[in-house]
């Protein structure tokens, strides 16, 4: 194992404390069991909420940290962080996150992390600008313990020796991991591409891949985002070309562009081509001025004096001098761009004038909130233009050729396919095994998997807790299936309620029964089915009075049933039923 | 105006009358506005509910009469059909309704525009098939009114004359509509492509197209599905050389291919390769069934006797002798497909030695429950083969060149590109334009626009009723956007019932007040909060008691707003807050 310095590239992050660093001899003299142990707390067999825990005697160190979109059945849930049980439960073990690049899907979670256990980050400095950001906004900053390397740069974390290897990808400052061990190299690819002409900064160090591939790498964890695709992915620097076309293109209009806030060099390239052109770039958009202030501050965006203007100074340039920078390229409905097509933009309104690319890919299950907000812009006169049409996007991830290079590179003896879906997985797998590794020395896995590995064998090993968790406002956790059961019911069906008041003793019905509904008809479309719904309700209620043993439950019961079997008949509708009896005393 | 033959090819169908035709100088002599009038209520700036109305003095023909999808925001509701307001305002005028094949969005509303208006319909035979089994589940079929013609047959509807013109599509016999008029054809198309060696059948009859261009056609109406798209549709052909190697791919594993029920040209292929390669073939799926059944009666299948096989003898052949055909190609939750990878169909089990072919493409908004299937699917350790790795999959609609193919035949002086989206619409409208027709004679629409034609010219002339109307379980229309809006709101933060019983003229309250909720949050762990409510609501009530001119509404209000604000500071969630006060007398 080599020696490396943990150095910091400056310290304008607040609190930066040495990180505790565990000498080797420590736990080697104790009777740890001596195979590694990665921990894959998400990102497989899913996208986002990447999180990773690799484990060698007493010490842990964790890569990501990612939040994960809701899928369409969790209804009302703004986003899904990882389950943390296993790290709280080994809390003193943690030396460290290592955090390999800025998305969401690898830091959005963090300051849930930190509110749990308070463990120092490391990553490079436009990462660590952007969790700042984050944690400020959840009032964690002054406490967290942040650390700055640069590609390039190594540090010890325990066991562990961790060296930041760059890449290219979506956002800058992206790494990928060399993290050495007693039992041979870690790679963990981070997300990554292979980009020779990349937008800004350098190409993939590739160089340094085959070193590490020249010594002992003992376990290959890459990005499989894109492993079902053939080919290789284009360079950024194609979108160089269709931006000058279009730029061309759009003559006296003005031109507005949507694409993700956090793909810094894809915003360079739209402002060094706003400045050949003469236009004037403004932003709009919350995350996007977030991110062009934090790329702004600490110098990733490259700018001349005067290009950039604030939004409020729409008006005061002839529209062919102007560049509109928006988010909304997902179609998200509070989006500035989705509030310019259905017209609810504060400031932007949108017509014939107007020349608007969508510079992105939609997401898996967005395609048809994006197709809305296209042929919305459309219906208002807005020129648009979106993917099929021009090579306006490209991926920042590797094609199943550019992983080839990375495996031919790092000659790994083990190899575990890392975010994506089980079908992203098992085409990872199959192109590794193509190129001659073992298939018992792979391992197509699950989140909540535990894998063993030795200098001899990699085995599943057992299982840690990996429930969704699941964020809704200020609530961590506390929407689950129950809720979420409920609230599918409620939204497709509605809800109907049954309310009255009885003197249990008397036998006596003091008020109601009453019926009230939401989301299932329109109530003064459907009086008479109300009507009867309230006497079927007083008879049945009646009925249950006259019985002898009486009591709430069995009101309750037979309501539910005889209106589950009503409405059900009447409309074929199923609406959550919530009988609700008061009891009056005196 | 050529003369055309009333016909029909065979008296199956259950009461066959002569279609009421009126003679042209009936309505020559009155002062009817003497321009058509084209009347689209469906279909345009939207994907599905195809219909549109062709209007001529005292004669109205129908086009097609089709359902859509409803989108996300549609919540429980099963699916969209068009505004029949016009239709029924103008219903001694109609002379029939005309469909050009049997997909859901031609025919799907067809049962509940004969619950309205009983007028004949006009199609060809496995179209009338596909009506017939529709109208029988509605218990519609005995008063109906159908009417068989096949391609290259004629005949009058009022003063129409119609000609089924044989097209190719994802289904067969679908046609494209010729209707003479007294200012010139209406040309059609239906949905289409140009496939020169379709899966069955005959390639569509350009021939036709052509000689119609010679003479006068005044308006063509032409399917845009794919008019952004660029080249040409793949042929079905092309699916056989992927079928095969899949097959001899298959080994001795059992297949099972998901694929559109209608798409009854991919199941003769499928069928084909089943007998090459000694395999019986199994249905899976009601409506891949009923599709089969009528395809079969109707001899729209060949297949030697023996080959298909009831799904209840799956278990008396070895896997390599066994082809299942399933629905669930979308990914929709209750199809066969769906069932086999959540492991909840009752006769299917899948694993290791399934290889399951999906061949067909998502359509938009689809992507994410395909997706799911497919991982689902490799959970389980089939392999899964899907449209991304070989060609399995062409669709059913014309691209760019095949566009232009029509174009250049058919020399239309109008056209109104129909069935699309607005993108869609603009892109083939452009590309009318690119071939020289004037942008003064071309139209792009909206799905409730009248657009009036007389021999030199075409302009929008109105606009009628267009509603979105939602069908759910039984109830067609009785869902708006205010039972939607609730049940949005319920689907994303849930519902609290606040329910107290008051004596007000005591000022006093009896029972209560309770807090409910649904949807919300684990009641269990947040017992605080709901306390504390319960609390919020009686200090509320109090306060409002004793006020001199309290009332039911001053309570409810204070209540609605105090509770809003309470659980949105607590939770930053806005639940449906419904109060409710029950009056307790004597």
């Amino acid at each position: 194992m080599k020696k490396s310095n943990n150095q910091m590239s400056d310290n304008k992050i607040q609190k930066i404390s040495k990180p505790k660093v565990l000498a080797k001899k420590q736990f080697a003299s104790k009777s740890f069991n001596k195979s590694i142990k990665v921990v894959f707390l998400g990102g497989l067999n899913q996208i986002g909420k990447n999180m990773t825990a690799i484990e060698f005697g007493q010490d842990i160190i964790i890569i990501d940290c990612g939040t994960a979109f809701p899928d369409g059945e969790m209804l009302g849930v703004d986003l899904v962080i990882p389950d943390f049980s296993y790290i709280e439960d080994n809390a003193e073990r943690i030396r460290g996150l290592v955090v390999t690049h800025g998305h969401e899907d690898h830091i959005g979670a963090v300051p849930y992390l930190l509110k749990k256990v308070n463990i120092p980050i490391y990553a490079t400095p436009l990462t660590i600008g952007l969790i700042s950001s984050k944690l400020k906004e959840h009032k964690l900053l002054g406490n967290s313990k942040l650390f700055k390397y640069s590609a390039g740069q190594k540090f010890n974390l325990g066991s562990f020796g961790v060296e930041f290897v760059h890449v290219n990808h979506s956002i800058p400052d992206a790494v990928a991991l060399a993290i050495s061990t007693p039992w041979g190299t870690i790679v963990h690819t981070g997300d990554f591409k292979i980009d020779c002409t990349p937008a800004r900064g350098e190409m993939i160090n590739l160089a340094r891949f085959s070193e590490l591939g020249r010594e002992n790498v003992l376990l290959l964890m890459a990005d499989s985002t894109n492993a079902d695709r053939e080919g290789y992915t284009k360079t950024e620097k194609s979108i160089n070309e269709s931006f000058e076309f279009l730029f061309q293109k759009a003559g006296m209009k003005r031109i507005i562009i949507a694409t993700f806030a956090s793909n810094i060099g894809r915003i360079q390239q739209i402002i060094d081509c706003a400045v050949k052109y003469g236009r004037k770039v403004m932003f709009s958009g919350r995350s996007m001025i977030n991110y062009v202030s934090i790329a702004l501050e600490l110098k990733y965006i490259n700018v001349p004096e005067g290009v950039i203007v604030d939004i409020d100074n729409l008006g005061k340039y002839p529209s062919n001098e102007i560049v509109l920078v928006t988010t909304g390229s997902q179609g998200e409905p509070m989006s500035a761009l989705h509030k310019m097509a259905f017209s609810e933009h504060k400031k932007v309104e949108v017509g014939c004038n107007d020349f608007i690319i969508i510079s992105a890919h939609p997401i898996p299950g967005n395609e048809k909130t994006v197709n809305n907000v296209i042929n919305e812009l459309m219906k208002l006169g807005c020129e648009v233009i979106y993917e099929s049409m021009y090579e306006i996007h490209v991926s920042g991830h590797a094609c199943q050729e550019e992983l080839k290079i990375i495996h031919s590179l790092v000659k790994p003896k083990f190899f575990i396919p890392v975010h994506g879906e089980c079908k992203h997985l098992k085409s990872h797998a199959s192109l590794a095994i193509r190129m001659g590794m073992s298939e018992n020395n792979t391992f197509v896995g699950n989140t909540g998997d535990v894998v063993e590995i030795s200098q001899s064998s990699m085995k599943k090993s057992g299982q840690v807790p990996c429930e969704l968790i699941m964020v809704d406002g200020k609530g961590v956790g506390d929407v689950g299936s129950v809720v979420l059961n409920d609230r599918k019911h409620l939204g497709e069906d509605g809800i109907i309620i049954m309310v009255v008041a009885i003197k249990l003793r008397e036998k006596k019905i003091c008020a109601g029964p009453d019926i009230y509904s939401r989301g299932f008809v329109y109530v003064k479309e459907s009086e008479e089915l109300m009507v009867n719904a309230k006497k079927l309700a007083s008879k049945t209620i009646m009925n249950c009075l006259e019985q002898k043993n009486c009591d709430w439950n069995l009101i309750k019961t037979r309501c539910k049933d005889n209106f589950y079997k009503f409405f059900h008949d009447k409309t074929r509708r199923r609406p959550l039923i919530l009988p609700i009896i008061m009891e009056v005393k005196g």
